[in-house]
């Protein structure tokens, strides 16, 4: 376990702003509504403004102190509204931190540290209901949506010069498969998707650090990284520097999935210090409570489960109400039975008391209490395929109907909504998924785990599934949660983190410019243009991780003044293909562009005569000897 | 520079046989026509048995001498045919290693190591076709055939274990996207795929080594490894380590891309110990032989140097002969240009000498020599695009339809031809270059690098690669160009080609099993059982990279009693789905399977009556407060 001031140490390594990048705000109607971006300034004097998930921690000016948790950024909106309450709050109690937790003494250091951290909570006021859907339901444009609108857009001047051909726009126009994305978001637009259920803002009121942001396929595709683990923690730093490496690499969420000891007291670190919504399984908590006996649940530790997790602040809770007592016997001949934790912890309680699930029966409580606080579903796909042979099956889509028709009930309190999905799909089946999906549960937004299109690469699976991401995100999935290389295997360590998020940044992305969306495209652009110029250090800087690319070059050619010439080490100064379409350029400029085109349009003439007479393909050529 | 007993011992590490694997071979219709498959015991006693490319170095059995070569595969039966000649062969020539090779001492040393390896060049005799696809045409099947097929099958036995389920074949059933995949490859399939052209099986004469696979739509999508570079080779050994290492992980072809000395005694050394396809860039040698100066560049030079390759034993050219005159000037306002090396040297002659490519004008010519050998064509797009901004663009296709073209040329001389496709491709704009390809170039089968659906990833465009690779091959590419994570920034190192290498598998694999093709998805169905029945060690065999899964599951759990658990670190021993699963189903076959499905039904037909009534989604649920 290494020392506390190594792991402060950690973090201010992570903290570190990315080459050449300055973080920047774009202010909206209200000086305190101020949505960040990186700005990354190129060696030709461009600047490329790029989108931000990393919030202060990687602003040099942001004073950090994990102890006492990051500075509000909608406080003052929440409260405004007043339409919600401070109040006493339920009463911690052992239990929080699991049946069996850490040593007595360790934990009230622990506690106490974490006493520091708290927030009064906030609840709606009786009557109220202080959901983001409900205000967009009733005409209101919250700050929140404005923020949203504003952070969607980014800095559109600078990608202005990389979409202004009109060939080019037209070749290049993406296929968004039914979404309905808009050349400007407005906050009128992400009122009117949130009103729709086509899109949420996960933003509890007792999560007032969080910057706000959208997840719905009219926006940009978005990812998840989930962190947490089984083992003891060490310190506040280690748990905030996890959270803080994984939306550095760009998470726009994470889920703390911790099932261990002191998994109130870490909750209450991870909220205080996130920036990005955090999500969680309650039913994990629920489970430490009863000692791992799935038998011994029952609808009131879950009720208090979820009122605790609710009172610090989580954003969203994966909720398996779609396992029902009738699906669980259409699993038994599958090949790898249910692999969601959650849900087979759900299908053990029903079998065991022959009874429906709580969650379902109690569904509409359920939504009494996330109303109060704004925390989101997200309908946990319990019965989801555990491995390819298993995908699109009569059990899967029978929770997912049940989703939808539970979609429907939340709707009804306003509740915010999001759909979990699988797992494990070829790649044929991803389409039926989305298809179905949209179908059952009325666009409200998806969010899948990856899929895996394969199941033999076992320690490459972040490359297995984010093939299926980038397929099912163009499809219309608006957020993909990461799968790392130990998937299967182990827990993630730091770099597995890294790279799962990378591999589901490049699926999402891809997602983004296959759907077309505006100015998604401009970055590969600027991008491409830094390469055909040889600037090598924007290349670098202008990538998702310009740490890696520059070392990876400099193995080969480590010398500094190689990075501004005009060759790289895969061709050799002579050979470089770049350099001679360089010169090629100059050659065509200098004499005989008009000439070519001259002969080019005759051969295209000719050659549609040819077409024209159909038939023989093959006409004789020239021979020299 | 490492000493040669280094890599002696490389070698001998890089040789040794996959865990739990042993080399086995499935015998044809004579006795040496035998075909290896790798077999993995499992630990339950199954044997599990697949496509094995590492030729005879996992073989223990094997004597392997490098400065020797291997033994001889298809000698034999290339001399039964009596229709080719050992004769003389081109004299070497100092220019072959380039024009400015290695001191003559340090060349006259690796000249000498690489004449124990020269078999003496074996050619048509006059008038005589050797081609696949001539014996094919004329209705023979060729013991090359035959292997082909029995590859391909490899041991249906243990699959059919795996695919007895009549609702799950249905329910996974591929979509084979327009290719007509038999259920079983028979010797008369493969004939007459080659003889339509809808497979290529790459078999120079003068490479009696290889092994024999096919690239074509309807077989197992195959991958290709690039190897070479421009540094100085210290060893025989290093040559073939590289070329060993790339076969070991999956590698179905090789090209070597060398272009920096000694070009050609590398070659040497590579062709006479590759059990796999070789495939060059003859213009890059050729280059080599005027300085570096295309202009310089002559058909007699070329045409010289495409003999010497073929009597070498190269298995495939890329010859860009697609790059037209007429077309140059359609890439001046790209992004970023010509990104093709062999394309831009050609776009650099054309524009010297305002004359149209000598590949062009010469391109019968060039059928002449590749059929006296059966050097088969990969027909190269010098014009594709460097960056997704310039993907589908009219240079690019008008370069296809060129290849198309030629394509019938090369046909009418009953030479085998593939053709190359891109190479940075957002994911909508996919489908369009396979539909033109299939249609423009008659079904010859296409050999795509990648494409890279996005720009953004320098240091991860395996993974960006990997995604547009899987789609391309699912829809009917037969030969997917790895990627490795150097791309744009470097010279692949081992572990990057690794790295590449199994993208690709991961790529290729996802696309057999969308296409449905017979058998693929048994390797995953055996991997998720193992999962399932918690047999970690077959887990890992049954994966593409055994040792990191092994490696990545011992960091959380390192004993080896961990590895018959019932449980593993991401859950935890008391946490795991998949032991709740179990329990779940002993649950459900001791009590109440019959119950729950009278259950299940009454509420099918309950939702089917709700359903019919349409409209209200709300039903009241019952509230326990």
């Amino acid at each position: 376990m290494n020392a506390p001031d190594t792991f402060a140490h950690l973090l201010a390594r992570t903290r570190e702003p990315f080459p050449a990048s300055s973080k920047a705000y774009i202010t909206g109607s209200r000086a305190d509504l101020r949505v960040p971006v990186r700005d990354i300034a190129l060696t030709n004097g461009e600047r490329v403004s790029v989108y931000d998930t990393s919030g202060p921690y990687t602003d040099p000016q942001a004073v950090i102190d994990v102890k006492k948790g990051l500075d509000s950024v909608r406080g003052a909106w929440i409260a405004e509204r007043g339409d919600s309450e401070l109040y006493a709050g339920r009463k911690a109690v052992a239990l929080d931190d699991g049946s069996k937790s850490e040593d007595a003494a360790r934990l009230a250091q622990l506690r106490l540290e974490a006493a520091a951290l708290q927030r009064q909570p906030r609840r709606a006021k009786a009557g109220a209901n202080v959901t983001q859907m409900h205000y967009a339901r009733k005409g209101i444009i919250t700050p929140e949506m404005e923020y949203v609108a504003l952070r969607e857009n980014g800095k559109r001047e600078w990608m202005a010069q990389y979409m202004a051909d009109a060939e080019r726009e037209k070749r290049l126009a993406g296929n968004p498969m039914g979404a309905m994305i808009p050349k400007i978001i407005t906050p009128e637009f992400v009122r009117d998707e949130v009103a729709r259920g086509r899109a949420i803002i996960p933003a509890n009121i007792n999560h007032p650090e969080v910057e706000p942001m959208a997840i719905g396929r009219n926006f940009l595709v978005k990812i998840n990284a989930n962190i947490g683990n089984s083992a003891v923690t060490s310190s506040i730093e280690e748990e905030v520097e996890k959270l803080v490496w994984a939306i550095r690499w760009g998470a726009d969420n994470v889920m703390d999935l911790s099932t261990g000891k002191n998994i109130h007291t870490t909750r209450d670190w991870i909220v205080r210090n996130s920036p990005v919504p955090i999500g969680t399984v309650p039913i994990y908590q629920a489970l430490e409570k009863v000692g791992g006996i799935a038998e011994d649940l029952t609808w009131e530790i879950f009720r208090d489960t979820l009122i605790e997790q609710a009172e610090q602040g989580v954003d969203y809770f994966t909720i398996h109400a779609g396992v029902r007592l009738a699906y669980i016997h259409l699993t038994a001949q599958r090949r790898t039975g249910i692999v969601s934790r959650g849900g087979s912890i759900m299908a053990k309680w029903c079998m065991a008391h022959h009874k429906e699930s709580f969650l379902y029966t109690h569904f509409e409580d359920i939504c009494d209490i996330m109303k109060q606080y704004d925390v989101s579903f997200s309908l946990g796909d319990g019965l989801r395929p555990g491995c390819a042979s298993d995908a699109n099956d009569e059990a899967q889509f029978a929770e997912l109907h049940t989703l939808g028709e539970l979609t429907q009930i939340a709707w009804k309190h306003d509740v915010q909504t999001m759909i979990e999905g699988p797992g494990h799909v070829p790649m044929h089946m991803i389409q039926a998924n989305m298809t179905e999906q949209l179908k059952t549960c009325h666009e409200a937004p998806f969010y899948t785990l990856g899929p895996l299109t394969i199941d033999i690469a076992p320690g490459y699976d972040h490359i297995a599934s984010a093939i299926g991401a980038a397929m099912i995100g163009w499809m219309g999935t608006a957020m993909l949660c990461y799968v790392t290389p130990k998937e299967h295997l182990g827990l993630p360590d730091r770099d597995d983190v890294k790279q799962g998020i990378i591999a589901y940044k490049i699926a999402a992305h891809a997602a983004d410019v296959a759907k077309g969306h505006p100015g998604a495209r401009a970055r590969d652009d600027a991008l491409s243009q830094a390469r055909f110029d040889f600037r090598w250090q924007d290349q670098f800087n202008l990538g998702l991780d310009p740490e890696t690319a520059q070392e990876y070059h400099d193995e080969t050619l480590p010398k500094d003044s190689a990075k501004v010439a005009h060759f790289c080490s895969m061709c050799g100064p002579k050979f470089c293909s770049m350099k001679i379409t360089q010169e090629v350029r100059e050659f065509a400029a200098a004499k005989g562009v008009a000439e070519d085109a001259a002969l080019a349009a005759g051969m295209a003439q000719k050659a549609n005569e040819f077409n024209r007479a159909g038939g023989e393909f093959y006409v004789p050529i020239h021979r020299a000897d």
